[in-house]
């Protein structure tokens, strides 16, 4: 048995002290748990965001606790919650929709308690930083062993909160589906998964959105067309999506998250 | 016993090599050692924003050893001091004032070194880099259990140099009090305890800055009021703070490090 | 026997999953190496910046297994490798140059094998993140004790993809130096080492880049010239270098990487 793994996202940011924190009270929790943290630049308060970025990242990492902590209603009525999957992980997180695109990852919810009055919590509880208080020391203890049960009330899982992504849909043979995430390189995800595209490798498209349309071509890397132009691919995580090579489609296409985009033939 | 802790804050930023490279040295210097971050984002030569962090960090942390770079007079003769502090945590870091907010956190200084000649420093040693050729070394072997007597020579902590923050204090019915901190967010921090302010939760105040003033309420956390609306609350360190709900307080009122303000009736 | 240890460097910033997807990985493929973060904000695509740090960062940390990842041609042609040095470290990265300014800081390349089929990486390979598909779970294996030859076919070292950095040279006295790396606090590496500029501490400089002239004194550390100035000086890595005390050479001497300057008699 080697040490209990613990990931760990957030909004927090790493110009403050807020993740430091956070990673001192599990250490003094549960001295043995190692933390992988997946990033803590979601954009502040992207639920959405939090929940992309967890739901594909959650096949890559070892099975543990996955502390998620996106939280504008942080010290409101909103839940704090831990929560079983069937695959044996645990979420750890406010109620707010950001778990619950990385249900279905681990098999879907098997037990859930509230942990807003967790015996696990720090004391006092702060109004204003759940994530050092009631989250971390939360899934510390539930890495060393704790059980789900110990740390808070039962509560019904149908009643969790859940995020709803648009569906992407085909209208006279053309695709529309929306951008759930923008990446530092300037890429775009798209809420598809690749297959949904009906295109063969190397066919143009013409990409739509915002009442302007772009040709590209659909390929698998950012290679397979020349510097500076367009491509419609299948990204690491199987969902389509649009680049520039070398460059950043987000720029090119003025493209928001949310954003309805249009593929069809070119 | 487990692994020892060294808890790690700089101004060295992440887009340089810096900071791993001071992890590195401790990896060969105490390879047991686990190293927590506390934030390498403090404003560069910013002695007491790295000051206030570490204060407030410190009681959430394991004990350990903790080191901490914000050294503008890196090569001069500012001196490189080890202190134990009654509690057993050992603090790490230039004498210019930004260990020195923490020195009461641990119940005060038990013992001090200068660590300028240290047997433990690399060699050679740099004119520009003592995070890597000093500190992080000195760090490392006490961390793996070298006696504070053996990583320099005994100074006199009555002689540390002391960082003094501008005290609150209550003019005819007023709170004055100076922001030492402004977070990612646009919280500010101000240089006063929660209880320092007389005023009940939701009570209106008129927070005055800079010859403008603006309606506040105080209450416990953001939610409690509007998106958009300005609070006066006790923030996670029990320290008396400003925020915006969903918004920034620093760009609201224009804030910079030092502002004093006056918190009234309204 | 301690646990193994990876660095880890790459341009795929710290903003979106990237790096702790492939923190994810090695966890999953080899649960007790420590990873150590070089730095993950090389410029995107900066094949020269991730190489020059890669090569001073080096003698600094663990030996073990080195994992670098800037990488604008993936999933094009360009070989995936790993690499072991005479002194038994390992690297591991895309065969663009990114490794090769770090060989001889090992003693040259003593085997090299082609891991872009390799049987240590998931299945299936994305086209778009090898960090994740391929380096990471090699480097995992590797530092879990698999031999190199199991990693890949075996190529020829002589075949590796080397970077050329511009050779400094002196003329008339003068010495023409190239700035190679820009760091966070705008000091400017040049590729030349301390020795190769003929000048005592002390003694005044003229430094001419792009038709202009700026005196400057070369110095051991910052606090050796008053706020503002410019000073020529040896910098921790053993290399010449320019910095503004308290300020930015990059700035002021509106200096990009690439930039020859020249260095010689005020």
């Amino acid at each position: 048995m080697g040490a209990p793994f613990i990931t760990f996202l957030s909004d927090y940011g790493l110009a403050d002290d807020f993740v430091g924190v956070c990673h001192g009270v599990i250490a003094r929790e549960c001295p043995e748990a190692r933390v992988i943290d997946l990033t803590h630049d979601v954009p502040r308060g992207d639920i959405r965001a939090g929940g992309v970025i967890m739901r594909r990242a959650l096949p890559y990492v070892p099975h543990g606790v996955h502390l998620a902590v996106v939280d504008p209603g942080v010290g409101s009525n909103r839940r704090a919650v831990a929560v079983a999957l069937a695959d044996r992980r645990v979420l750890v997180g406010p109620d707010n929709g950001l778990l619950s695109l990385s249900f279905e990852v681990g098999g879907g919810v098997v037990e859930a308690v509230d942990i807003g009055r967790s015996p696990f919590a720090l004391a006092p509880v702060s109004a204003t930083f759940h994530g050092r208080d009631i989250f971390a020391p939360v899934a510390a203890r539930l890495a060393g062993g704790a059980a789900l049960a110990e740390a808070g009330e039962p509560c019904d899982p149908a009643g969790l909160v859940a995020l709803e992504l648009p569906r992407p849909r085909v209208e006279d043979g053309v695709l529309i589906a929306h951008a759930v995430y923008l990446d530092r390189f300037g890429n775009v995800q798209l809420e598809a998964r690749g297959e949904e595209l009906d295109a063969r490798p190397g066919q143009s498209v013409a990409v739509s959105v915002r009442g302007e349309s772009w040709p590209a071509v659909v390929v698998r890397t950012f290679a397979d067309v020349p510097v500076g132009e367009l491509l419609v691919y299948e990204d690491s995580s199987g969902r389509l999506a649009l680049a520039v090579n070398q460059g950043s489609a987000v720029a090119r296409l003025g493209i928001a998250v949310g954003d309805a985009l249009r593929l069809g033939p070119a």
